[in-house]
């Protein structure tokens, strides 16, 4: 998606260690303009599919999906990270590890929000080792409703999750493929 | 806000200790075509006031803050919460005392993202202690910025916080108030 990749050569920035600074407008300042345009893209890609609900996970998968949901005319459920060792009453869990924290945690979700007929649209920020996207199909699995997809806003192609997470089946959209990124800050793209 | 109100009525669950529990619509699974309403809503009852950005928490004000932003034509930050003792980097950071998980936390935002020029609308799910609102304006004022305002979704009439927050001079509009919870599940507004 030309719009998006033109936006992270002009306002994306690169640190050591392959991470790439999207948050003047994507996941700290979150520009809703570009938004409606990552949402209408979406629901593009996924015309052909039957959607009933997105899922993402905090916190900034939140507002990509809920303005996502409204081209899909769906509710949102977001999967919540804890690091409780002990959870209370009926929730489906999993577990995520984070590329960006360095840290292992818990997502759940209450299973009064994720049924069997439940066709699911996971959506997130970022595509990176996959293990976000992986915990998030475990609940919909759990949960025995349909994976319809997931839509991904920046995927970086240079690491596993992207291959991972198609080789389990799943149709993965992602609007911008880092290819690489160079020492001196400049991003190229699949 | 009568749609509003015959929502929390219809789908709210009372809990003890003043609990109100709207997970099924607003703070996990979330009916983004009601965040629409409560949008406009906000923008029209700001229809007077200058507003440049939207300032919220994570994780449930994001979709309800980013929603409302389409209407403001906006960007929007959400404040990050964190437990970290040292905060790399430039931001502006205050505390929090949550009444729902019974601990006190850190918010911070990135300097680069509040600037003395902004003049910001503050936006949450819910009013209650006051103490996640009164957090985000020390940020707004510790970045030199206009405080707009603050549009709350649900604020607990029977606590502190509404008058706490109104007695600093803060306009609030919340979009509905609840005044009492009967022991039975009743909720009833101011």
């Amino acid at each position: 998606m030309q719009l998006l990749k033109d936006r992270i050569l002009r306002d994306g920035k690169v640190f050591p260690g392959n991470v790439l600074k999207v948050d003047s407008f994507l996941n700290h300042q979150m520009d809703v303009s570009l938004f409606c345009a990552l949402g209408k893209e979406f629901k593009r890609r996924f015309a052909d599919t039957e959607i009933t609900k997105i899922l993402t996970i905090e916190a900034s998968g939140i507002g990509i999906a809920c303005v996502a949901a409204m081209y899909f005319d769906v509710p949102v459920v977001f999967a919540k990270k804890t690091q409780t060792k002990n959870i209370a009453g009926d929730v489906y869990k999993s577990r995520v590890e984070s590329f960006t924290h360095g840290r292992v945690y818990d997502i759940i979700v209450s299973k009064e929000f994720l049924h069997k007929e439940d066709k699911v649209l996971l959506i997130d920020d970022f595509l990176a080792n996959g293990s976000a996207l992986l915990g998030l199909a475990a609940l919909v699995q759990d949960a025995g409703a349909t994976l319809s997809g997931a839509g991904i806003v920046i995927e970086k192609g240079f690491q596993t999750g992207g291959q991972l997470v198609r080789d389990t089946g799943l149709r993965v959209e992602s609007l911008a493929i880092v290819s690489s990124m160079d020492a001196d800050g400049t991003v190229h793209f699949a």
